[in-house]
Order: C-alpha cells, then structure tokens, then sequence
C-alpha cells in the first residue's frame, strides 16, 4: 500500500431530501479534493438519510436515489469514493456504492440489518450476502455497514477481512448515554486482532427519536486509535494511510482542517448535546423556525428552554408563563429569571378566566363531587391549548416538558403537560435533569438555570400545598427502581433484594405497568437508551398481570 | 382412527389475567366432558392471552404460566387437551401442550413467528424447530400452531403431516375487514390436498387494537367444512371424527349445543360486529364500565354512539352535547334524537364560556392577525378537556370518534377530536362510516342514527359556512385514493393512471406524509386492515421527501 490519504465525510443528511443530501456530499468530494483525499468515505445511507423506512419501498424514492448516485459519480474523477444509499428498484438494500474516477467499482449490500429498539430494516431492506475486496488507489479494501463489521459467521466476511489493509466501514450508530468507549473499544480490537486499519464513518445529526453522535474513527493496524471526528457536529476527518502504519496527519492546506484525536464528551456533557442536537435537528429538518415552550418556574421547563436556546438561538424561543391560583410566587419570578438570564422573549398569560369558565361549566356536572385529578388536569390542558393555539398561529413547534420518570409513573398529565410536538426530556430520568441543568450552569461558569430552580421541591402546582412525593417516591429512589423494572427488565423480588420497600418497588412497578396508554400517546422525543421501554418489547396496554 | 369427538374451545382470554384465563379453560373443559369430548382444544396462548408481548419475559409471569398448566393436567382426568401457553423460562415459546389423562404427553413450540403489521413475535419468542406427532386417543394427530400449517420448507414438517390423521392448528390471527373466506379456503385446501382432517382454533376477542374473530373450524379430509365456530363470540364446537370421514354432530346432551355450521357475516356487517367486540373488550379488560363520547351530531360520533351501546348497554354509555357558536341548530337536535333513540343520558354543556376567555386570555397575542386553525382548534380542544374532566372525575373512558379519513390526511385536531382512551373507528374510512350507519338502520328495522345525520353535508362546524370539501376531496374520491396510496402503496403515477387527477392525488399524499406527527400521537383503536400505515412499515416523521 503506498501513501493514501483518507478522508471521513461525516455528514448530516435529511432524511428524503435527496436533492439536498446530493449537493452535500459534493460539497464534501470536492473540499477533499483541494485537500488531496485519495479515499472519502461517507456515513450509512448518506445519499438518503438513515433511517428511511417505508421511503425505501417507493419507486420515485428509488429513481431520484439512483439519479443521484449518478451525479456523484460523474463528479468523482480524480478520488475514490465509498458512500451509503438504498439499491433497488426490486429490492431494496442498504448499500454503499464504491466509486473511482466516474466509475462504479462495485456496490455492497448490508449484511446483518439491524432489528433492535425502534430499528426494524427487516422490514424495509433485503440482507446482502456477498463481501469482495476492492483494490483501489492501491489499497485491499474491505467495505462494511453498520454491525456487519462484527460478524464472524458469514462465511465471506472473516475470509475478505484477511485479505484487506482497510476496513472500511459506514454506520448510523444511535446514541446510548451509556455507551462510553465500548464502540471504540470493539473497533480498536477489531484492527489489532485483524492487523488492519479501520475508518469507521458514522453519522452525525437527528432524525426523529434518534441521535447520531458522529465521533468517527481511524484506527490503526496496532488498535490505536489515530484520529476521531467530532461530536455531534459534521466534520471531514482526514489521516494518512502509509505503507504500513498510519498516522495522524495535520494537511498543509490553506484551509487548516487538522486531522486530530478530538475529544469525546464526557457521560453528561454528551447526553447534553445529544439533546441540542436532537432538539435542533427535529425543529429544522421538520421546516419550523421557532419553538414555544410553557416555563412553569420548574426544573424540567428551564432545562428545555436552555437546550433550545443552544439549539436554535434565543431569539427562535418563545416562553410562556401560566401561572394559575396554585402558583407560587417563586415560581413565577423564577421563570421571569430564567428568561432573562436566556435573553428569551416570555409571555405572561394567566390561566384563571379559562379555569373558572371550565368549573363553572362543569358546575352541574361535578356538583356534590370532591376536588381530585378533574380539577388539576384542566389547569393542564389549559397550558396545553394555549402553546397549541400559539402554535397554530404563529407556526411555532410546540416544546413539551414531561422526563422519563413522570412518563414512565404517568404523572403527567395527556394532552396537558405532555401536549407538544417534540419532548426533549422524554428519555432523560429526573435526577439526570438535575445533572444537566448543573452542568450547564457549570459550563458557563454562571447561573443560567437559577439556583432557586435548582432547590425548590418538585411540584406541579395543581393542588394547594402540591408535591410530587404526594404521589411518587422521592426521585432519588424512583429513578434506580425505574431503571431496574424498565431498562433491565428485573423482577420486583430482585429489586427488593437490591435493598428497596418491597411496597414502594411494588408501586412503583404497578405505577409503570398501569399507565402504558399515556406513552403510546407521547410525542416523540430523544432517546438516549438503547429502545423504548424494555429494548422495542412492547407492554399491552390491556393487562391484567400485576407482579 | 376410532370414533372420536373432537371439541373446540373458542374461548376469549385476557392478556395477563392468569387465574381468570385459566378458570375458564378449566371450565370449558368440564363443559366439554359432559359432552363425552375426547380431544378438546384451546386457542393459541389461550392460557396468558394473546399477544403478551414482553410479559412473556418475565420470569413471575412464565412461573404463574407453569402453574396453569399444572392445574390444566391435574384436571385432565377423562379427556385429552391441546392448550396454549408460553413455555419458558430460559427461552419464552408460543407453546401448545398436549395432554392426555393428567398426564402432559408433550410440549409443541411454534416454528413459523408472526413478524408482520404490529405483530413482532420474533422480539419475545424463540422459534420451534420439531414437528412430532402425538398418538392420542387412537389419534395420530399433528399439532401447528398459527401460520406453521402453511410451512411448506421445513423438513419435519411435510413429514409429521404426511402421517398424520388430524391436523390441530391453534390460531390468533387478527381480524382483517377484507379477508373474506380466504383462511377457510386454504384451510380447505390444506385439508383436500393431504387428505387429512383439519381442526382450527381461532382466537375470539379485542386486545388493544387487534380484534379476533373466532370462526373456528373442523374440515373433513375431502376439504368440506363440517363445522364454523360462532364470529365475535365464545363458541364450543363439537364434531365426530369417524373412521374414515367426519360428519358434522349435534350432541345428544341435556344443554343443546349443537355443532353447525354458523353464517360467517358479510363484511360490513363484519366489521360492525369487530367493532363491537373490539370496543367492549378495551373498556372491560382495562378495567372501566362507562365510557363519554362527544356527540356532535355529525355521522362519526352517532356511529362511536350506537357501537358503544351495543358493546355495552345503554346505561353505560354517556354522550356530551357540546355546541359552540359555530353550531347548526340541525346538528344540536340530530345529537338530541341519537340519544333518544339510543335510550342513552345526553349531558348538554356550550362551550361559549371556556372559548370566549381563550380569546380574551390570547387577545394581545392574537391582534392583528387573521383568524386561523388557531382559533377552530381552540374549540376542539375544550371539548376533549371536558370530555377527559368528566373522566377524570368519574372514571369513564372517553372514546374519541376520529375516522381513519380524518387521520389519514391530518384532518383532526390533536388534543381535540383525537382526544381519546380508544378511537373505534381508527381504522374505518368516512365511506366506510356511512355504510355502517346504514347497516345498523336496516339492521334494527328502524333509524337508530336519525337519517339527517347520514344526509348532512359534513362539516367540522369550527367557523361559519365551514365544510370538510373546504380542505378535503369529496370523500368518494378521498377514500380510494387513500387506499391506493397508503394501503397499497402505490406511487402517485399508478394512481393517477386509474383515473384520479394528478393535482387531487398529489393533494392527497403530501397530507398524509406531513400529518404522520399527528397519527404518532393517535389514541389506540380497532383494526381492520393488516398493519398500520403501509403494513407495519413506518413512515419517517421527519421526511422532505415528496413524489
């Protein structure tokens, strides 16, 4: 192999805007050009966006697909390029297009789809079967997608890795908060066992519940890891492949673009970013410019406002307090606080007349009754009629506030709190969203979520004297029996014996198993968990089992 | 093979309610051996109800499970019963145990997985790979479960059936409207081509959106249905296998249950029926006696109206009257003489009051700008708050009564007309709707839903003059169209091709690809087509593609 230079377009597509996804991708080819790329890879189905879905069956989709796999050809004279798109028009592939000087070398197919969490490609793709080597600009080459990289089975597979001096491979990776290094670990060891580089390309940006982090990697034949993309922002990595190492390598161009080992986010940090640029991604790609969000002087709702300012800029978020009978007067200055400290524009709208008018229209109905959850969720959806309203109006995408630990308790209340477009907190457990809003605050060395958020008791304010442990367990004991029940799917007896009230593992479980039909009626929002709610295994909703 | 009466048990359980499921087998089993049954059986996981979904990983519910079946065994003195269950607890199966005289003879586990529309049996369930047969009762007989009958490729299985006398299949397979005869034709054919005697169990009841619909069946070795079990009904189907055909029997037992052939009903009388038992299942099975529906006078809610009453009685069922400005004085009375002829209690409550402090509450937002969806929605939106505040306060279910039209193109508001615990008619298009009403009219030999209902033009009734032609095609050009588009889907050109304009079909489809934010946060409700959109392949809500 003589000294070939590589380049990782790690690039953030729009799913079905092929026109847009094309001129990126030349974009990229010709940035590399100038900057003596003999190899640029792209990420998993960068021509038209990952994932999809039933896109990939439409024979319009197939043929503008086609055309504009054609296109990137044509404008491939002097590099090499390896880059994902759907093969069809019979059946559909994940594929990735092998390009050299306007020529299609050949085309790969996606071996092992992956079917885990909300990711069904079973459903949407044929699995390929074949895995040649491609000797181009002087290299063996061996090209993979997504998991196909670890599979030892395929007969074709361990025997094409022996013979290449790259592995390439192009991925659409989801965020999981809780991934730390271990993709990097498994690739790392991947080329050491292989004696192998490895460029792994994998997507930045967000497409509905989903997150792709970016943080692409090349690795060398001794399992070090030689240059890493960005996180959660697009990037061009670029190394040098020599003739038998490889090193990292800073382009003496006049655009400095350094090839350099960036660093990856820490737990936190990442899972922070995940949500800007879910946030982000979901409000632009979906054609909105604007946001508006209901800020209850709460800890959820100031941290919201603060991931959408990051995202998308003060002044494309609007906040609007509704302060109702129950609420506390600290709760509103705070609100009043946190907008000014985010240079928001704030709407002060009180919900009593709409309030009043509701129990006096239902004075008939409730008449002789006690006050109970009628009352509290008709403030609720009040809120939730304004933002829709506001929303309707002003075409801004309404931002809803609800975390993981109410969704999965169903304390919240539907088509109140948790009417919105998009929820960015819905896979954030509440303790995390204390986590978050210190280390923003941290990160910018000020209070940008007032510290009075930070220490006030959690409560809806629906009720006089309203507190969340009314009704919940105290968040720092939720949160670890949720885990437990909802992720790792524990039995209550194991819970217990991890050292919990028996009564309150059996609450909180009944609490989980009894409100299934709320989450089937959530929005979607950010995951940074693996799958919904036990990895894509599904709850009924009608169930009368009770551990 | 010896003179032998086979029963068949079309019971319908409920997901999860192990002791309850279990009692009525046990029951069924008492029944079948006063009627001198020898060979009875039960329908797939007719012991856990049917889907589990993740229950059947839990290792409580796998141990509950183990205990039925023990009770079934020491019960099974007399008698010999093929009963489905999920075998764990390492791996979870979609099981049928064969049991003979308290003694479990031996364990099936279902090969073929059913992966399509919402079913994802590959997620809970490992597949079976044997097909032994079982000599019972001087039977040699093969039991299948669900599509296993049709597997052609898997070696033991031509074989096993080659030997076999009688073929036992224990079914859930989901209610489709367009379905037809065609599983009793292939079961026929299955029959007549192996010359073997084909006993089929299928399940009958409502679990969140699936509807079964029973009509279990016994078919002789010539391919001629000897027996039908009851549609949408528990039945117990007894026939005689004799020693070389089978003729159908009517038992000579105190309590007449005659075996016969019952009418499989056409299908719109079909789908009233499976919306029916849809609807009672949801609301009993979850636990709630009375349900509310918003009755506008228009044909959706007068249909959710007379379904709900016939699933549940007219003392469980309560319809909201809320007129707005907007309001024809046709459509106050027409809800008026709906619940008359229903006999259900009709509250009445103007919305006046909550709508005209929204305006006053949104004036400053609002001024200056042209009235919008903004204020049409606000309306919808309080009805759905008093509808969930009347449910919040005396625990009824709320039916919503949007139509698979309305969802299909985003014609609904959100939080509004989609405000719901379950929307019966989900699935059902507006024609579709005019023809059920029509159906139940003839049915009763009188006007249950008033005929001005079925003759007014539709409307939403949210600004004067307002007309659902305003945003929609007529809906004899829309549902046809949808159909095409996404049942079918077919690309715009085909549609075109069959005679739509080209401006109406384009119309059609960017509504249904930019409302699926909406149908995301759709209520459950029944099916009555394969799958969702596009048969369980899923339309990306962030999608800038458009044909």
């Amino acid at each position: 192999m003589r000294r070939t230079r590589i380049g990782i377009a790690q690039i953030n597509p729009t799913v079905g805007d092929l026109r847009a996804n094309t001129d990126k991708i030349l974009h990229s080819m010709a940035k590399a050009k100038q900057r003596s790329v003999d190899l640029l890879t792209f990420p998993e189905l960068a021509i038209t966006g990952y994932p999809p879905e039933v896109l990939s069956s439409k024979p319009q989709f197939l043929k503008q697909t086609q055309e504009s796999l054609r296109q990137i050809i044509e404008q491939s004279w002097g590099i090499a390029v390896v880059v994902g798109f759907v093969d069809g028009p019979d059946d559909s592939y994940d594929a990735a297009a092998v390009i050299e000087d306007t020529r299609l070398v050949g085309v790969y197919h996606k071996i092992s789809l992956a079917n885990y969490g909300e990711l069904r490609e079973d459903r949407y793709f044929r699995s390929g079967s074949e895995c040649p080597i491609f000797h181009i600009r002087d290299i063996d080459m061996s090209v993979t997608i997504g998991g196909d990289i670890w599979l030892q089975e395929e007969p074709a597979m361990p025997q094409a890795h022996a013979k290449a001096e790259v592995l390439v491979n192009i991925a659409a990776t989801p965020y999981h908060a809780a991934d730390g290094y271990s993709t990097e670990r498994k690739l790392a060891d991947r080329a050491a066992n292989g004696t192998v580089i490895v460029a792994y390309n994998n997507l930045v940006g967000g497409q509905d519940e989903l997150v792709f982090e970016g943080g692409s990697l090349v690795i060398d034949a001794e399992g070090a890891i030689v240059a890493r993309g960005k996180h959660f922002e697009e990037d061009l990595v670029i190394a040098q492949l020599g003739s038998e190492a490889l090193t990292g390598h800073t382009t003496p161009t006049t655009s400095p673009l350094p090839t350099r080992l960036m660093e990856k986010p820490h737990r936190i940090a990442g899972v922070y970013e995940a949500l800007v640029l879910g946030t982000k991604d979901y409000v632009r790609k979906n054609g909105f410019n604007k946001v508006v969000i209901g800020l209850s002087g709460g800890i959820d709702s100031s941290l919201v406002a603060t991931v959408a300012v990051d995202a998308l800029g003060a002044r494309n978020v609007v906040g609007v307090s509704m302060p109702s009978r129950y609420s506390s007067p600290a709760s509103k200055s705070d609100a009043e606080m946190l907008a000014e400290n985010l240079g928001i524009k704030l709407k002060v709208i009180p919900i009593e007349k709409a309030f009043s008018s509701y129990l006096e229209m239902l004075a008939d109905s409730f008449m002789n009754t006690e006050p109970n959850a009628a009352e509290e969720n008709i403030q609720a959806r009040i809120r939730g009629n304004i933002l829709f309203a506001l929303s309707n109006k002003f075409g801004w995408l309404v931002l809803a506030c609800s975390n993981r630990s109410e969704t999965a308790t169903g304390y919240t209340t539907l088509y109140g709190d948790m009417a919105g477009g998009f929820i960015p907190l819905k896979d954030v457990p509440k303790t995390m969203v204390y986590q978050l809003a210190t280390h923003r605050n941290v990160q910018a060395g000020k209070e940008v979520i007032p510290s009075s958020v930070l220490s006030r008791e959690p409560s809806a304010e629906l009720r006089p004297a309203h507190k969340d442990t009314d009704t919940l367990p105290p968040y720092e004991l939720l949160d670890p029996i949720l885990r437990a029940y909802v992720e790792d799917h524990l039995p209550i007896d194991d819970i217990v014996a991890m050292g919990f009230h028996r009564e309150v593992v059996t609450q909180v479980a009944h609490l989980v198993d009894s409100s299934e039909y709320k989450r089937r009626q959530a929005a979607p929002g950010i995951r940074i968990t693996p799958g919904d709610y036990c990895q894509g295994r599904r709850l009924p909703i009608t169930n009368r089992f009770r551990e």
